[in-house]
């Protein structure tokens, strides 16, 4: 940091504290909240966006406006609309909130010791919790209705791109907030620069936990800097290894699907893994169906040779292919010379996220989930079910990829702690 | 760092950057040896401790002749020591270890999706877990046997005034693993200086968590430098309350032996908070006890006039008192107006261990133990009950004062993560 950064950071700081403290005061009211009282926020913050829709338009136009004169490209631009009934359909994922069963207080475990102590292990709000996140802006509701039904106050920082967006979405917010009788400070905003996201992810003592959720540059910057605990989220480098025991009408499915259904997300696949042993029969049609999809293949020695064969055009493919996350109609292929190959590959280039084996042998399948080491090992299904709507959580604030407290899908659940409470007669030792 | 530190730096680096890729080597192994596998290293693990006994006692004697030489107060003295009986014991926190259940295969949590997906989320090692902590050496041997157990490979790094002893501690269990078959760098000891410590906490992707165990400066440094998960144990400002519908002569028991029963360690109470409709009654046989168990008092105005009147020695506290761990035969005393003002105390001071309400009031107690903000909150009981033993855990590997992933003692189950298994038949989006 330079001398000329200083004030600036300062002035960060500060904000950044009292943000922190007045997320502190607002989480001490939330934590006592009933789950009535907070259902019934939840369902007034859904009818409070749906009445501001013109002004969330409007500030969204305002966004997309300067993006467009930014020459955003247009992928993100579509990200960021929010139209009418994309804000219906945000409301209404705080009403689904609503309807969900209320983590907080939920007893984990419990026993009566033998001098009659009793104990319960409860779950609580983990207090403040700071949101780092990029363009999409109705990861600002999303993330501001899960905090509030976990009892959490919640520190946003959206991305610059959807900066006019997100202040009204959460003027909105606030506003309703303090009509349902609750702190509006449990969901604030914070619009300065990179500073303030510094600030945020070192207030210990204020800030109980950052969730970044973003590009991969995003989320190391977090991890990097941070000094609160951090959750670290979403890479998928997901591979979806073909076993020489597999359907192989499923295994197509399957990685076409993993692949191509939404290529722009954690959970899509990124590479092929394919047994030597079924490599000249599946690869063919693989790439046939791949190429209609419009997916483009970087293939290893032995891949290429078959794509050569049969006259699929392709790229050869490099070391740092393997390692890459495409998130788009790319996917590197190998072919492995058995299961053990295929897992040292998986544990060299994997990322932790989603790792898929498609065989009908129950031993190979038993072995990829014991050994791979990863956030969510699947048999015979595509690697889009790793998603916390489709796990039945209702929703999601990301998808961990690190062991300490979440991973895989977080809802609810992952955004609480928990607390001894220990009830006695006068027990002493 | 300087220039000079440099080499030095990545010297440690690529001893540390060794030992974990080691110890994930390892621990691929840890992780599938069955609960019986685990359980017949550990008890041959303490047979070999034992059979050490005189090798163990001999390292122990020269790390005290080099204490004493360096002036080491005898209470840390008293720590580092090792007798045959002392052996004894440690190996005994190994075969019961054995007795305990294995956390690992766990299912934690499951379903069948609409879909006829199959979801299990199981319990599965963490992978690398360093430890970093203070002189007792009781802690090499228990985080060893923490480690097999919960299938993790352990790298110590123990304080330099119990080098000797670790490093013959150590070397006597990596013999007797490598005995049962077991990978011997499941167990690794680091003694180089401060800059392995360094190297450790920021050996991201080959260490999955770090814990610090010791004094509040050594967990300060390991949480401010860390870019690997950490858990921070330990610093207990401890709070005892005593309300105004307290039983009194339970709340000078407990009080009692919450600040005496064992004053070093960190579920010792700290600190005293009184109702000021009871401090009239209370404090004088308070006083009394504290004075008679050889207890220095640190006293707030209120709580110096009472003292001041039944002629019991006081000093009156500064903020700084309140703010303490004394670890020692000290107590700070505050008389408060009401449970509120105790609680904001608490908030303000606690370390967000353990806080203890002595009442007989329902209403009271309930709402101590849901606003305050501690690992555990307990209801007319000692504070020493703060403890993994106690709490039932078996052995402990500390007591964590954080939110995330563990909080309170840490058993078995805290060293654990946690994997999605996914069994389909064909299933995609």
């Amino acid at each position: 940091m330079t001398t000329l950064d200083q004030p600036v950071l300062t002035d960060a700081r500060s904000r950044v504290d009292a943000a922190g403290r007045a997320g502190r005061r607002a989480a001490k009211q939330l934590a006592l909240l009933t789950r009535a009282d907070k259902d019934a926020a939840l369902t007034a913050l859904a009818d409070a966006l749906v009445a501001a829709t013109d002004r969330i338009v409007a500030a969204n136009e305002a966004d997309l406006l300067r993006g467009r004169g930014a020459g955003m490209p247009q992928g993100l631009q579509d990200r960021l609309t929010l139209t009418p009934e994309r804000i219906a359909d945000i409301a209404g994922a705080l009403r689904a909130l609503a309807a969900l069963p209320d983590p907080v207080g939920d007893v984990v475990r419990g026993s009566t010791l033998a001098n009659g102590l009793q104990l319960r292990q409860v779950r609580v709000p983990m207090g403040v919790v700071g949101m780092v996140y990029e363009s999409r802006p109705n990861v600002t509701v999303d993330a501001a209705g899960l905090g509030l039904k976990s009892g959490n106050a919640m520190i946003l920082r959206g991305g610059s791109a959807a900066a006019d967006t997100n202040r009204v979405i959460v003027d909105e917010l606030r506003k309703a907030l303090e009509k349902q009788g609750i702190a509006p400070d449990a969901v604030q905003l914070l619009d300065g620069g990179h500073e303030d996201v510094d600030a945020l992810i070192t207030a210990r003592g204020l800030v109980d936990l950052v969730i970044p959720r973003g590009s991969d540059r995003l989320i190391q910057a977090v991890v990097q800097g941070a000094t609160v605990p951090v959750i670290e989220t979403g890479v998928g480098n997901v591979h979806v290894y073909v076993d020489s025991a597999a359907d192989l009408q499923q295994a197509l499915a399957i990685a076409l699907n993993a692949k191509t259904h939404r290529p722009s997300v954690c959970n899509a696949a990124e590479s092929l893994l394919v047994h030597r042993d079924v490599a000249d029969t599946f690869l063919p049609q693989m790439y046939d169906a791949l190429r209609d999809a419009g997916v483009r293949l970087h293939t290893d020695p032995r891949s290429s040779a078959i794509a050569e064969r049969v006259g699929t055009a392709y790229e050869p493919a490099t070391e740092s292919d393997f390692a890459t996350e495409y998130l788009d109609l790319d996917v590197s292929v190998g072919v492995v010379d058995d299961l053990a190959a295929a897992i040292d590959h998986i544990d060299r280039y994997g990322s932790g996220h989603t790792e898929v084996i498609v065989t009908q042998d129950r031993a190979a399948a038993r072995r990829f989930q014991a050994q791979v080491d990863a956030a969510v090992v699947m048999v015979n299904a595509s690697s889009r079910f790793t998603d916390g709507g489709e796990f039945g959580f209702g929703a999601e604030i990301g998808i961990s990829t690190q062991k300490l407290h979440a991973r895989g899908p977080m809802g609810l659940q992952e955004l609480t702690s928990t607390k001894w409470l220990v009830d006695g007669d006068g027990q002493v030792r």
